[in-house]
């Protein structure tokens, strides 16, 4: 958002909040609880969609994802390889999903398909915090390679989220990386934030999160 | 910028063109160089600024820096305990620097001990784009640890700068990346870029970098 536009921000963001409500009540009427995965370029959110698939298809559900990019469809080829359906959403100039581009991917998903449904937002720690797309639960996912004071940086990332994942442990070294500081502004940031660490070449972390989203 | 702002949008944009070319004659009246560091959150623009700021001052240049976050010092104090002039520009629920702030921070400089002026903008691959600040040369670095497919992914970021990084080569083996990729997409969305690989812990690749800005 930018602050100069402030009047006109405050009804866009009120207008996204609308949709979202709508589009909420959509998955509710088919049964589809919604996950929104929020973090910067690079930090592994389709990483944690091709991860978190076969495990959530092993308890029994079934998986369907909307990825958010401002361009191509690189993210979109690894998801759809995985067998469930998937909706591209490129933003162009934009630097976020909003709820209008999700009602628009909703409409072309199998919704009855669907029991869990993962939105992967663009790579982006500041603009989608304002922009609900009518989830059930947001996700966070940062990783050490970004720095140990990402988490410091961006304290309404955390505030809106209700998990936060620190990934990438197997590079804390590589980088100097003190994960202990990054557990610590979480907590700061969000007292009631559910912390996961996870190495997601390796799976390392990927039961606990579907443990978590699930519940 | 949103969508749905796209008059508003267009007249903040045009205005903050103006206050950008503003920004630019001042700083040459001052015989200041500006240039504007680009990139993800943690691609590395703060360590950037650290291992070029001792080689351009053993070149004989004098250094100042503008140091851009959502929140908080952790790069303003690393930049200051390099003695250089320094302010720190905090943007809030902003995404990105625009050409006003940074005209109220060349105030807070002194300008007439600044022959380079780094300017590190917010962690951000889509939106400070959009907001030229009065640079004469916009940097932009990402790192492998981001994907090889970031390159691909941000084409009005690469379009809009002279310079382009691939920073931490020596994590491309731990992530997967590949490093030709990522030259291949840059050339791609724009011929003329001038690229450089950095490994930012060891410092290779600084000495070129300084090359190609002071030139
Ligand atoms: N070593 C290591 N590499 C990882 C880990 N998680 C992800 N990666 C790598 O990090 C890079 C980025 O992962 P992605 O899943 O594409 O990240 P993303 O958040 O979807 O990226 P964007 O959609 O472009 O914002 C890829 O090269 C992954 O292989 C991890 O835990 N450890
Ligand atoms: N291994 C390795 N680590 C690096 C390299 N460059 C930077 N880092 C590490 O990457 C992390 C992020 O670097 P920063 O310079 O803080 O990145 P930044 O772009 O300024 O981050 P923000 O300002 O938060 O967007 C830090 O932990 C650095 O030590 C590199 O070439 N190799
Ligand atoms: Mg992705
Ligand atoms: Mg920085
Ligand atoms: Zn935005
Ligand atoms: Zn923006």
């Amino acid at each position: 958002m930018h602050k100069i536009q402030v009047n006109v921000g405050a009804s866009v963001t009120e207008a996204n909040k609308r949709q979202a409500e709508e589009n909420r009540e959509h998955l509710e009427e088919h049964g589809i609880k919604a996950i929104d995965i929020l973090g910067a370029v690079g930090s592994g959110k389709t990483m944690l969609v091709e991860k978190l698939t076969p495990v959530l298809r092993n308890r029994g559900f079934k998986v369907g994802a909307i990825v958010g990019d401002c361009y191509g469809d690189d993210d979109y080829q690894r998801i759809h390889a995985l067998n469930i359906p998937t909706e591209n959403l490129n933003t162009g100039t934009e630097c976020h999903l909003d709820a209008h581009m999700v009602h628009h991917a909703l409409h072309h998903l199998p919704l009855d398909d669907i029991d869990l449904l993962l939105i992967e937002n663009v790579g982006n720690m500041v603009c989608p915090t304002d922009f609900p797309v009518g989830s059930h639960k947001r996700v966070v996912i940062v990783s050490v390679t970004e720095g140990d004071d990402v988490v410091n940086k961006h304290p309404a990332m955390f505030r809106e989220c209700q998990i936060g994942i620190i990934n990438k442990v197997d590079l804390a070294g590589a980088v100097g990386a003190s994960i202990e500081r990054m557990e610590k502004d979480m907590k700061r940031h969000n007292s009631n934030i559910q912390i996961l660490k996870t190495n997601l070449k390796t799976g390392a972390g990927v039961e606990e999160l579907a443990d978590l989203i699930t519940k």
